[in-house]
């Protein structure tokens, strides 16, 4: 095994550095992985502007990277699902497995989670990284290691997507047309949603959209007036829409899915941007629209592979740039402004571990 | 049958005028009723006092009432599940039966749905009364006519611990200890929750509280720090509340319940003040607590009497004032000046048709 | 308005009639619909062979049809959603509106509900026929008349997976590939099953159902052993499925659907042949495998329309045979004969009233 | 510490044995507990006088006991939750953590979980014992060791309840009066339930019911008609039971489970007796009754705790008979005798660890 393992550090916003770290140690129930492709999400780029996302906030030496897939290099003594030379996606966040909530099947919300480049956690933007093996699921030989690193923001979709409750025959609105209101957009047509709209402030985002599935687009800009736009929203759809989606975290989107929302239906709130938001709570109460957040996922791994495997969801178009390990600082740069969808970062040569090439 | 039907009419703000109005004709599917006791809630005082509650706004005179209990006194010809002489208690919204949500079992969502004081629809404080026969409940004989009364407020809490999950072994933050958060608290306890601690700017409202059955209590005003009530909460229920339940309806008192109730859990907002309120909805988001609003009740009416008659709950405790309909003005002064729990107008002399009397 | 009103009447088993029967009246929330498409159901056989269907047996002569669509020829009164030439589907059971399972949302269950061409009330096989209109859904141009009849077979599906909660990811196990199994299996798929497999004891059923769009297919015969089909199954599917539907109603296919399906899963069954079964209920028991049963569908013809109006499911290869009604008589022969999958009668001459034609 | 470790060694059917064992070695991750009170179940009697129940079988020697409390006595290295000296319920089953089942909150499933006497796995009748930290449950003061034993049947009945979905205004039937139908009683009267019928083959279980506060009882045997018992169960309750509790196993009480429960209601079934039974799964299934079995309990000993802690329910009357453990011999005929309800080993001297005397 090589001892070459360069690894992209952030130590403090704006200083993200490549250089070489210890390849780890295994436990009984880990694996290494040879890392392959390492995705960029929007909070990586936060970390590396501000040091901080939400609550989270830097404060040592931190390695990036949480949207990932790799090859298995070395197996725990008690690792019984893996072998070396699998091809697996690795779903970041390891929970504690005592707690009341790792008991109870909502392990995401584990207080001792020990989730990838979410400090003081490690993340895997390296050439080499360890994780619990049972958080490492095998790709079939069909699904590129692409798509094994996007089964993160998938699954994200799937459980902004499961916790709205989007099933057959439903009409949804998604406020936001980045990389997470478009995955969440194609699962929500794969459960069985019949009529989607998408908003974005950018009209070329919602082109985009459309051209993945989206029936129908709004344009929105600050000068919407939100009355407008709920009636904008309800002719297009014939109605009002039975499961909101916020990917956006603004005021004017959150208040946009709750004003929106059918009565009696859900509207999902998948990140927030300010801490505290003015919203027109008494009416979504009178209407009994139901606010449920989200947090990652929780058991969505699975099913994001199942979806990618069968060909139920494609989403290959997502992945818009693609760089080597060496050139991450140029990946990050080119993600921060907001070109393209998904930056994708190749630990090793792309195709190297895709039987089924790109 | 007398053709006296002296009713309780309110012309305009501070108008409430005792008139004669005409008995009215039933259809065929209606029972005529000799109207027994009408509570007064917190939103019959809004309407006397500024003639609008939420967006609803008195604009032509309109009959008062709507808890209210009462004897058959005539049926229609299609009518089955009563007869006259039947001592009922009166479910006062009904609904179109042809819509969505009428078909759905949410019922008290249809657009359409006539519901008793709620402008323009009239209510039953009046010698006589006429009602859809299927949303009147049979009384057993040891249920008293104020207690038929009483399943009106017990169905809105009910409602609020149904939306909010509350099953066994929960630990339950009720915010206001008005006539709807007791009754909350006697149906969590009839739930199955195991701890409960209320809140309140009065500490005559918690001694009750804490009489009827309420674990512990907390003494809020204007100055307390929210950041020091959550820690409070947390000690004295040896954790976070599974679920907490607004029935205040103040900003304040919903961010404490979205701030309180633990990761994964459900905060139920009964009623609201404002239309606008600026909350924490980002941490509530990343720790996936729910918001779910209540809209009085719908198939409740059947559970609060079943509840009420085998003994599960006993709300006779709430009434502490007794008036009849000739002192409407008088009782409705005192249900303005927040005295007591629960006024209670009786349009025929008390215990009439009780056969278990007070 | 002609005066003619063929309609197909069963006398008594095996003595199906073509006679005119008087144009019904309508009441103030009715339509009166001219007939367009009306599809055959395997119940319709049964009682035109037998006479009866599970415990509803004919007594008197009643008019056949109950998969139908039609176009509005006269409204009533107060009918607000439809107008006259509107096209549209016929949902065909109209419950009471005033029983505790219409209050709930589980309409379908009343016991008062009247559902066409269910002994003793007449269904729609006739050239005029009147019904709620609230239960008439309008059918867009570029919906066939033929796929408003089919709404109704897909409800059962759409039903069917609805119970047993199908969602993304999930592997499905369909016992049967007659209509019912088939539009289950579309359902199941637009609901994000990922991996189907069907079971049925004709393998020109199995080739179509793959046609369709089922994974794998497996035949069996009354010789198949119980285990070893299980071990099958299991092996197509890389696990165990998490929900089984049964749409055979055989004692071998509903033990294949507790013994096939996962822990903590679901088995649907959509139906029954004899009263009794004798079943491995402690396996299922100590499994967690829910047994959930399905009566008709509620709710479902709006999403049965949105399915099929957005393009989600396509129900049209269904339809193998074309009949008018003056030869209804040979239609249910060869419906009998089980040839073919759906046989449909043209009540007008077929495409009069599509604007987009087949 | 004491080296004696007295142990109820369970050889081959009806040679159950006590002789010393060494005292176990602990994990990090587990404490070493001086076992207090075990009480003994219906399986213990079935391994003991037959070597197996349901599909497990005895193979080698087993240690008997899983309806357990003791007193902590050594702790590993990473056991933070729990100090020595802590009194503990103790929950029989370890899962593996690491499959799909503990992943979704339903780790009772868990192929791998070790449950505490079920071949091949000990049992805690000893006088130490060790656990994982994580599934040992400190008690209250207030709370004795045998309310910690009793923690065991109580969450099987509060996974009843739960499976079941009772809730406020439920009608239950509980059919079967031994010890898991009378706490399921307990807990559906704590969560909500208004009307409880019972029934038995013994009078003297139905007086005991009642007197536990069972509003209604019938004495059953085997010569009853099934369709009279359904007749007599609707009297009763005055209407179809929404909810029935099958605590029996037997094929005539299942059958009434089925036949006797509300349209759209539930029966669950705790446990079966014989593998295969023949029932009346086609009314079952057109009446959208479901079925669902039981397996133990999961997550369900905190509830459990809280309920006792609270005073929510009273398990003490259930315990009738008390034995040391060097008489487990006579307690275990006593409970294979029937004679009393729960019969409880002590394996200290009674009220040694218990700071609230019995």
């Amino acid at each position: 095994m090589s001892k070459d393992n360069l690894t992209a550090v952030l130590y403090k916003p704006k200083d993200l550095r490549l250089e070489q770290t210890p390849i780890p140690e295994i436990a009984d129930d880990e694996v290494l992985l040879r890392m392959d492709c390492v995705g960029i999400c929007g909070s990586d780029v936060h970390y590396w502007q501000s040091g901080a996302c939400g609550s989270f906030v830097l404060k040592e030496p931190m390695i990036m990277g949480h949207e990932a897939s790799g090859v298995v290099a070395k197996i725990g003594a008690k690792v019984k699902n893996l072998e070396v030379g699998d091809r697996v996606a690795i779903e970041p966040g390891v929970p504690c497995r005592y707690c009341e909530f790792c008991k109870t099947g909502r392990y995401h919300l584990c207080p001792d989670i020990k989730f990838c480049a979410t400090p003081p956690i490690h993340g895997n933007l390296a050439r080499y990284y360890k994780h619990a093996a049972d958080f490492c699921y095998k790709l079939p030989p069909h699904v590129t290691m692409e798509e094994g690193a996007l089964l993160e923001p998938l699954s994200v979709g799937i459980h902004a997507c499961r916790r709205g409750g989007v099933s057959a025959g439903h009409s949804v609105l998604i406020l936001g047309a980045g990389p997470i209101g478009l995955v969440t957009m194609l699962v929500a047509r794969a459960m069985g949603a019949c009529k989607i709209v998408m908003t974005d402030i950018l009209q070329s985002r919602l082109d985009f959209a459309k051209q993945l599935g989206a029936d129908h687009t709004i344009l929105v800009n600050r000068e919407s007036n939100e009355d407008d736009l709920v009636v904008k929203i309800h002719e297009l759809l014939g109605n009002y829409p039975d499961i909101s989606i916020d990917a956006s975290g603004a005021q004017a989107t959150v208040r946009l899915a709750l004003l929106a929302t059918k009565s009696g239906g859900v509207a999902v709130l998948v990140g927030m941007g300010s801490p505290e938001l003015t919203v027109p709570l008494a009416g979504t109460v009178s209407r009994e629209v139901d606010i449920r957040g989200i947090f990652r996922y929780v058991n969505e791994y699975p099913i994001a592979l199942s979806m990618i495997s069968s060909g139920q969801i494609n989403v290959k178009p997502l992945v818009t740039h693609h760089y080597s390990l060496e050139e991450t600082l140029e990946a990050y740069e080119i993600a921060r402004q907001g070109l393209g969808i998904k930056v994708m970062i190749h630990v090793q040569p792309r195709d190297t571990n895709n039987p089924k090439k790109f």
